[in-house]
């Protein structure tokens, strides 16, 4: 069976976690100790010199990297649905997978950080960015229900976890019509997990 | 014929560029005059929401985003070498473009932003990300030549760009042999084109 070493408050742990979830596949959770510096020992190191969760062990092989785990689940499953082969399609999910490596964790993850760890960013530049990164996001929903192709793919589930949780990092979606109708609609996917909500301010 | 709408001081158009010239893929680059704001104009905007270089038009399939222009011309030339699609492998190949959609921007890109463009960033923290990362990459290249599989992938071409040209961001890569050694070989592969090099200081 996988085992998917994460932490319930995890954005890129959650990410991971939905995928396995929607796509019902038997799968361990292993808890890492963030506040016990877990993800810094020499153990954890092993299986992720960057010293983060997500990890995916499934037999010997072992992924890091939430993006990546997405990639890995989706094809050994064969799911091609979420995750298309054609060469166009394929690069249209990767273009939302750099998005999440790349606008969403500088913006709403980082925001969140910041109310919910205790992170020293910048909170104007951080709030700025997420509100620049949901209009863009809300604008590519007013034309269809799903990122790509039409339909659920690992592109939604990549940008889910960071996006609805970024109230909790002071970021108000309200005004994102589009992204709310496609966050109800990942979470009434069979198999959907919601992302624990954290009480904003707790040091956790 | 591909065009690839570009500017030649963009590490993500030299990204896309350079993998098109390695697989001999004929291409038309089109200039897009950034200082001009040619990036944010309505054409150009049409093209890509984000108003972001590169972007890859061949005949009516538009990408956006310099992974996913990685992806689709490796899929669509059919070089599964280049991005091979066993499922851990294509893990271990995001695993990297996550890291250069991520930690890549957000160290060495963003700190070579500061030198050449003048982004005010803050220098201390884009330098300290950036060797963290650097670290990272060169402990992972004193086992392998190559970042995945023991063979060139997509994924050392989206890591090529903003690393070589680390030190015009201040970014000394002297201490990183591994990394160093990778850059030389990438150079020396047949079709390599290099990343033009800026006067740091220079306004563009």
């Amino acid at each position: 069976m996988m085992k998917l070493y994460h932490h319930p408050l995890s954005g890129h742990a959650h990410r991971a976690r939905l995928l396995l979830s929607l796509l019902g596949a038997e799968h361990e959770l292993v808890f890492v100790d963030l506040q016990k510096g877990e993800h810094k020992s020499a153990e954890f190191l092993k299986l992720n010199r960057f010293g983060q969760v997500p990890v995916l062990v499934d037999g010997e092989t072992v992924i890091s990297d939430s993006n990546a785990i997405l990639v890995y689940v989706a094809k050994s499953l064969g799911r091609d649905d979420w995750l298309p082969e054609t060469p166009a399609v394929a690069a249209a999910v990767q273009r939302w997978l750099s998005v999440a490596a790349g606008e969403l964790a500088r913006g709403p993850a980082s925001a969140r950080l910041i109310t919910v760890f205790g992170a020293k960013f910048d909170v104007e530049d951080t709030i700025q960015r997420s509100h620049a990164i949901l209009k863009l996001i809300n604008e590519e929903l007013s034309a269809s229900d799903w990122l790509v192709a039409g339909q659920p793919t690992i592109a939604d589930v990549a940008l889910y976890s960071y996006i609805s949780s970024a109230p909790e990092g002071n970021v108000d979606l309200s005004a994102y019509k589009h992204v709310l109708a496609w966050l109800a609609r990942i979470e009434a996917l069979p198999g959907f997990v919601p992302f624990q909500k954290t009480a904003v301010g707790l040091a956790v």
